[in-house]
């Protein structure tokens, strides 16, 4: 099989970024010394990278290539949803060893130019370079956006409500399970777990959901979950200037989650708030066009569930519960702390 | 001294990408989902990625940190050059280990920006993602350039001239020498090499002399020289569907370059032609238009030498001297090859 030793780098690249299909916006595309692309006259362009090493971002016995190109390609599209961005052109960095198979390299560039260009975007560009260490992929995504309309984190008003969409928490558990039945594989994942293992190994960025929600004018900030909603609540609070009221009941409706959460023997709530990347997004509401929010989840035909509000307690998260109320650590992933 | 690990990544990628200054062209700088830039109505947009791997692209001990961000920032502002793009916005991937000490990569960061702001680009967001292997560093780099005047690889004419900027052959000289030497560190080169180290250690890219050359109308394709000028002519004949002779005695006419192939015992147009970054412009010129050429070199104050033309061999690049004419074999680096 032929690796990419034999197949010369310059090959390799040649291969992995061909142009597959022409398109109107690329005017000149990958093999010269940049690309060369036609933006829409007067949007502003949105752009955002995010890099997966191999051992801590993937691992190969849980993830073929080209599903591993996809969930490259879902981080970063879910980047572009939280701005409420049209996704557009995707630039690949890869670090691989002389002996990967240029086969392999191929489905997963595949993998992620189905995912992209599922949601309107092209692979553009790229470079390979070698590494002797583990491997790692590195994507850029460019969107585009109508001038003063991309959410961002900042933006978000005492009394907006807090909305989260699909089933948070989902693969943060569904890694937790993979690791404590201890197999290796998706294959041999029981059945009632295979769910919460694929909201891990295969997310799907929520574009379409952005997008009309974005047509409502209701949310006032935006950030994707790729943390846990918890570090992702204080992100968005930090960098909105309020504080959080989060209904501790929200934490326990997803059936799947509970069961779980009963055999992981932790609370159902830490699940769903903790860290877990699911690429959903997390707004701030205006109070009076939750309306307009519910309606345009449902013609995405994905849930959105209201799951509290924001309050002017600068940075503090709170979960109530019935009339309790306690103040919750707001911490995410640190993928360089001390393990 | 404090390294990742204790800083805790969100904090080391906050501290590493917060925006030095303003800049009216992003609307949405870093610390968000993504980064909101607004570009001139109307612009085509220009995009390239480089990548640089700890022990492969760069040497600890021959590289500080500000000096590598500062490389890393030429390797993709010469991409830009080589299509007459104006650099605007760039996106830093940093795969790093735990103990990398934050004030490293503070100085890394801090030289990559300033070789940047020097040519008019903005880093405008990042990420960070921890490695236990080699470091690496991804740049993602954005430009514009009037819609139809991106120069490519393609275009070049039989009967169009070549030319070179600078002095080729002097970064892989550089390379050479230092290894030959058997020293470690810039500081303990010979004072009579360090000329031909440092064009390996800080290549300038080329934006200046491609802003005026472009001006000219006179470049009919155009590459950088980041593989070597023998390989990246084979590129460019390639896409063009031209062929090249270049004169021997073009590869004679630096005097530092033919002292070190005298003690590299090599020939020197091997060592201009043969495998070397210089971040250097290799053109294809209308030969109506040479002297504009000419003028605009003078006027950037950058060499441009007239080193020989375009023919209609397909792919055949010829090396003349006085009557003779031998075939050359136009291959540049690969750096996936067995050693």
């Amino acid at each position: 099989m032929p690796r990419l030793r034999d197949a010369g780098e310059l090959e390799a690249l040649r291969r992995l970024i061909a142009a597959r299909a022409a398109d109107p916006t690329v005017v000149v595309g990958p093999g010269d010394d940049a690309a060369v692309l036609r933006p829409e006259p007067g949007m502003d362009l949105v752009a955002t990278t995010d890099a997966f090493v191999e051992g801590r971002h993937y691992l190969p016995e849980w993830l073929a290539p080209a599903g591993l190109g996809g969930r490259l390609a879902a981080a970063n599209l879910s980047d572009l949803a939280a701005m409420a961005a049209e996704p557009r052109w995707a630039l690949l960095s890869i670090g691989a060893r002389a002996d990967h198979e240029v086969e392999a390299l191929e489905a997963l560039e595949h993998g992620l130019e189905q995912a992209l260009r599922s949601e309107g975007a092209v692979v553009v560009g790229g470079n390979i370079a070698a590494t002797e260490g583990p491997e790692w992929l590195s994507l850029t995504l460019l969107g585009e956006v109508a001038p003063g309309r991309a959410w961002a984190r900042r933006g978000a008003r005492p009394g907006d409500l807090i909305a989260a969409s699909g089933a948070p928490g989902r693969a943060g558990a569904g890694l937790r399970l993979a690791r404590s039945l201890g197999v290796k594989g998706r294959e041999r994942v029981p059945a009632e777990w295979q769910a919460l293992v694929d909201a891990w190994l295969a997310p799907r960025a929520r574009v379409a959901l952005a997008r009309m929600l974005a047509a409502t004018g209701a949310v006032t900030a935006a950030i994707d979950l790729s943390d846990g909603l918890l570090g992702d609540l204080g992100q968005l609070c930090r960098a909105s200037a309020v504080g959080a009221e989060i209904r501790g009941e929200a934490g326990g409706s997803d059936p799947l989650l509970a069961r779980a959460a009963k055999t992981l023997d932790v609370d159902p709530f830490d699940l769903w708030a903790g860290p877990s990347d699911d690429y959903e997004l997390l707004l701030a509401v205006d109070p009076s066009r939750r309306a307009a929010c519910e309606l345009a989840a449902e013609a995405a035909g994905v849930a959105l569930a209201f799951i509290g509000g924001c309050t002017d307690a600068s940075g503090a998260i709170e979960r109530l519960d019935g009339g309790s109320r306690r103040t919750l650590d707001p911490t995410g992933f640190d993928h360089f702390a001390r393990g």
